[in-house]
């Protein structure tokens, strides 16, 4: 993964609920580990040894909860500010923050500015799809509460280009998340989404293919590849599958733990097991990522250990060498 | 769960993707098992025997995927707007559908008409918590795709009042779904409800408690009781938890095929999950029900078996017993 000529990669030493330690630990094996040149962004005293890792001074630390637009304005010296000036002035090639994700993208938005023609960026989130070799990437996951028709139209377009460059894929199943299959059911957003989608011209420069309306069920499935919904639906059904996974997980283990056979028979199945968890880990995604940005913003979850620090600044690097943001661009607006 | 006095409830033979045989076979069941008296509506001449159980004949079946509007108008024959009227004529005190869900309400909503002072009725699904006893009232789970503030209040109300009678719960907690828990946050729609809700007018009839808003990962959380939402996010909701809980369960299941040691360590827990499947069944939730409607109306999944239909008959006639639909009218419209 060494690219002699790639920029590092920044990373908010601040952000996140186990900030600074795991993440100044995650900075240290991601270079170590993926030969990554890296750049922390932060309060220089509070990092503690950063194994020689260049540190750029940030004085101020945006909270977990602090209100995203009026922090991002009025703390220009922030850590997240600072990581996507990093970005706009060339010094980095992508940014990765645990923290408020609300400041995140607005850090980022307002610092690296939207691609030409992008109406609103979206947060693109890979949903593990159990026992099954690819994930399902969901967008929007929750950057904007409401949309237009026009907007879930671009969310398609930059979710097929994301598939294609991140997986492989040749021709990415684009559903559109509904509560029917039917053209005639959902919303008056989702009706006029579905129109504008099943028009096709959308997926010429994408390479996406329209497949209608999927449901619910339809999102951890191998059968779909990505699924287009608005951020108030996409976030909501993100932490549904995050709490039904683990109230799911929590309930078996406890099922593991009802005698002293069960135990001796569940040590017997977590090698068999370890697979599955490992697809379901937060830590293993790698992250999101906010899309039809003039530069790579991965989002990596609040409770991001080191390993997810390693995992995301893995993801942003691939997305670097494969110039995602120059792949999107030219999907959204073709020379 | 004899009561002599109690009407027969109705139960629509041709809906359900398993009509009629394992319907009939349900209804019997129903009736021998639980001691309910069963009228069964449909084609007599398609139903086979019916082990001496009534039949209101109804020589029209609307179609699994027929469009509901349209299907109710025209076909006025049709077992489910028959059923509809057995209650509506005090021929029955419920009625039981596995058929087309929206065909299932439009037939309730029209020949029961809603309770004085309903906007619209909501579809209020028990979701599983796995481990745990009780299960969360999600609604609306798909009545109504767009909604306004108010009904969303009234969603509020009817889900309290059903949890309160249903589960015995003295003073459930409601909790408006959104994309984070500061009142802020959200869509519109979600704003506006949590403004209304905070006022608490609503809860002083139907006893429910307020807590804010909720996540998607509070639904299957045994903090919850009742989670309010418009019909398009509560039937992702719904069906995103189907689909990831089936997944996740196959994926396990796999796992526990993978080798002849790991085959007979699955055979050892198999009775440990048992009750962990049994709660996740869906033939065992007994299905969902309609509320705001003047005379219970339960709708069970399309793949119902015959233990399903057993299992929404029992809801039913423990709705009817505690007067539901009484006890909805006062709260929307105290005397």
């Amino acid at each position: 993964m060494t690219n002699q000529n790639r920029l590092p990669v920044a990373i908010d030493a601040m952000g996140g609920d186990k900030a600074p330690a795991e993440i100044v630990a995650g900075a240290v094996r991601a270079r170590d580990e993926l030969g990554v040149s890296i750049v922390l962004v932060g309060r220089p005293e509070e990092l503690g040894d950063t194994g020689g890792i260049e540190v750029i001074p940030a004085s101020e630390v945006i909270a977990m909860d602090a209100d995203p637009g009026k922090s991002v304005r009025t703390m220009k010296d922030s850590s997240l500010v600072r990581a996507a000036e990093a970005v706009r002035d060339g010094k980095a090639c992508a940014m990765v923050s645990a923290g408020n994700t609300g400041a995140t993208m607005a850090s980022a938005l307002l610092r690296m500015k939207r691609l030409p023609g992008v109406f609103r960026p979206a947060i693109a989130t890979p949903i593990p799809c159990p026992g099954a070799d690819l994930p399902t990437v969901l967008l929007d996951a929750g950057a904007n509460a409401e949309c237009s028709p026009e907007w879930l139209v671009q969310f398609a377009q930059m979710g097929a280009v994301y598939a294609r460059h991140r997986y492989g894929l040749e021709a990415p199943r684009v559903g559109l998340l509904s509560i029917g299959e039917e053209p005639t059911k959902g919303s008056p957003l989702v009706k006029a989404t579905h129109a504008l989608l099943a028009e096709g011209a959308w997926a010429e420069v994408s390479g996406g293919v329209f497949v209608g309306n999927v449901e619910g069920r339809d999102i951890m499935s191998p059968d779909i590849d990505v699924v287009v919904t608005d951020g108030f639906t996409g976030n909501v059904v993100l932490k549904t599958l995050e709490g039904g996974m683990k109230a799911l997980v929590n309930a078996i283990l406890a099922a593991f733990a009802t005698s002293e056979e069960t135990k001796a028979a569940g040590e017997v199945l977590l090698p068999a097991l370890f697979p599955l968890y490992g697809q379901l880990e937060p830590d293993n995604t790698g992250g999101a990522m906010l899309l039809g940005l003039n530069g790579p913003c991965i989002i990596s979850h609040g409770s991001s250990s080191a390993t997810a620090v390693v995992n995301a600044v893995r993801v942003a690097v691939e997305m670097v060498d494969v110039d995602l943001v120059g792949a999107i661009g030219k999907a959204i607006r073709p020379e």
